[in-house]
């Protein structure tokens, strides 16, 4: 193959979005891992950082451009639905592998939706064009499909904790603006000021004020009153699943944590499944840290960490019914570290 | 009566836990209030503030004790389960009106539990001990019951956003104060140091560090695995709408959120309704705010305000289903603001 771009230490890999918040991920499991990158090419769109550190070498950050990634073996795409847009399919038509973190391609019937301890069997040689999951729908995937296998799910419904990192960088640095604007004012024995101190900020990036409060939007609102984030999980969950009429019900809410989306979630089964049976379940599920009750995980706790970690097992409101709380870091397993389980998959199979 | 204690301004009214969080505020409602305050006695477990203030006066706070408080027409109990359990039943047995906030009989057969704007009716002269509801059981009560009048309620599951305010005073200190540790240290850009940073905060009060966390857990956890908070909720809610085995699924959630108690919620309900006519239904609720779409009402927007805020209404994961997100201001509907409302409606119906 005229392509092939394996030199003597490695592969070339291409980063779309290396300066990102997942970006920077990305850079950090790749260094930490034994892929074999050679080069390693990144890009930018172009505002911000102008170089990227990894395995201390400093590399310049460059426009993306079919030319330089083609001369990749595998680019990932860390960027916007646009840039994944314009490059990405073009690129895995001349034989590159991609692996694209954006939702642009991810309910394409073409494309893979891929969370590799769940349907790395959907993956196919002649589909380079791979899709990462919403780093929402990641954590609940994995809980959701363990269970799904042992009973079969009949429905889900899903409340979110969504950490401001999801949002990008700009979010993340007005909510830390916002922080630091109001948490000195604020005293516990004046709850009487706290209104018009958290009035007073101005949100520019997300729809409301994210310091101290809690705002049930993410993405714009559907015709049926769903935003777009909800139907994003809903949409992947069921593809990832393979359950197209799945009824799911989310409610995605960010709050204001740093990083790692939590969910609330009761899932209907068709068939009855002891909570200790769930449990034992969840334990051998791959990528799943179940955690004995009465310990519980929180985006706090599991921030750093690649796998989806549940807790808070208990029977729901109907007769075969889980009611779960799941963690994940959102940036790693709901997006950096997940990709490079796909690229690391890829290598498992010599399509690299 | 030997004990009537209205003079010739007004009656004379006990509140026992003046200095708390929500004694404060219930200061505050009743000044602001037309309720017709004559004499004012403050009571206080003891640590912490010495007086407060009402009308521009500054009153000095007592330890409770049955005589003073048997000088009152009304008592306001906004103190602990263990204050209320000492005094509350003897005092009501006495002959004086005692509006409890605590969780102590709210379950109690004999003892009305009330939201007016839900079940005033269940008030009885002879009953002289009533209890309003946990503060995350009433903007959800508002809500459901209006859809249990117009539907029937076939179930209930909901996810809280419990802002730490709910915790106390202690709470939010802590978690001020740990917002304050933080917030300086953290940049947008080096997520990478966030879990270190958030790990280093020990907390006291509260069972995890709640700075930029998200923690299901409020209060201890019963051998089902729900936590004392989702068992109060669902018991209450049962209880206030008279629906002794209304399945109630909850999973409480703590925030760092200031004040402002938001659930996401699930209803099914047992005859069809349609999405406008849940609206319908839910804009003429007494106590409810409904919101138009695409507004929704957050915590920080709520706060101060003495309503149930709904939005987000839409279809849930089966037939008969309406999800959506309400808003209640804790401190306020979750409790002052409904204490005086109970106590407004004892003077209406000429009992005080």
């Amino acid at each position: 193959m005229p392509r092939l771009k394996k030199n003597g230490r490695g592969l070339a890999v291409g980063v779309v979005g290396a300066s990102g918040m997942v970006g920077r991920e990305l850079l950090s499991v790749l260094e930490k891992s034994r892929f074999p990158v050679g080069e390693l090419k990144v890009f930018s769109s172009g505002r911000g950082a102008k170089s990227v550190l990894f395995r201390s070498r400093r590399l310049p950050l460059s426009a993306p451009s079919l030319a330089a990634l083609r001369g990749c073996r595998l680019a990932f795409f860390v960027s916007s639905d646009a840039v994944s847009r314009r490059w990405a399919p073009a690129l895995a038509a001349s034989g590159v592998w991609v692996i694209d973190d954006s939702s642009a391609f991810r309910l394409d019937a073409n494309v893979p939706l891929v969370i590799p301890e769940i349907n790395a069997s959907v993956l196919r040689r002649d589909r380079r064009l791979v899709a990462g999951p919403n780093c929402t729908m990641s954590g609940l995937g994995l809980a959701a499909a363990a269970l799904d296998r042992a009973a079969g799910l009949k429905d889900v419904r899903a409340a979110s904790y969504q950490a401001v990192s999801g949002a990008g960088l700009s979010a993340l640095r007005e909510f830390l603006l916002q922080a630091r604007t109001v948490t000195g004012r604020l005293r516990a024995e004046r709850a009487d000021l706290f209104a018009p101190a958290l009035r007073s900020l101005r949100p520019a990036v997300l729809p409301r004020a994210i310091a101290f409060n809690a705002v049930p939007q993410v993405g714009d609102f559907a015709a049926d009153g769903y935003s777009r984030e909800e139907i994003k999980v809903a949409a992947e969950l069921r593809k990832v699943l393979r359950s197209p009429r799945l009824p799911v019900s989310v409610t995605a809410v960010r709050v204001p944590t740093l990083r790692g989306h939590a969910l609330a979630a009761w899932l209907r089964l068709k068939r009855p499944l002891s909570l200790a049976r769930a449990r034992a379940v969840l334990k051998k599920a791959a990528g799943v840290v179940m955690m004995a009750a009465p310990d519980y995980p929180t985006p706090a706790g599991c921030a750093g960490r690649t796998e989806a970690f549940v807790g808070r097992l208990r029977r729901g409101a109907s007769p075969n019914e889980i009611a779960l709380w799941v963690v994940s870091d959102n940036l790693l397993k709901g997006a950096a570290s997940n990709s490079l389980q796909i690229a690391q998959e890829l290598l498992r199979r010599g399509w690299l």
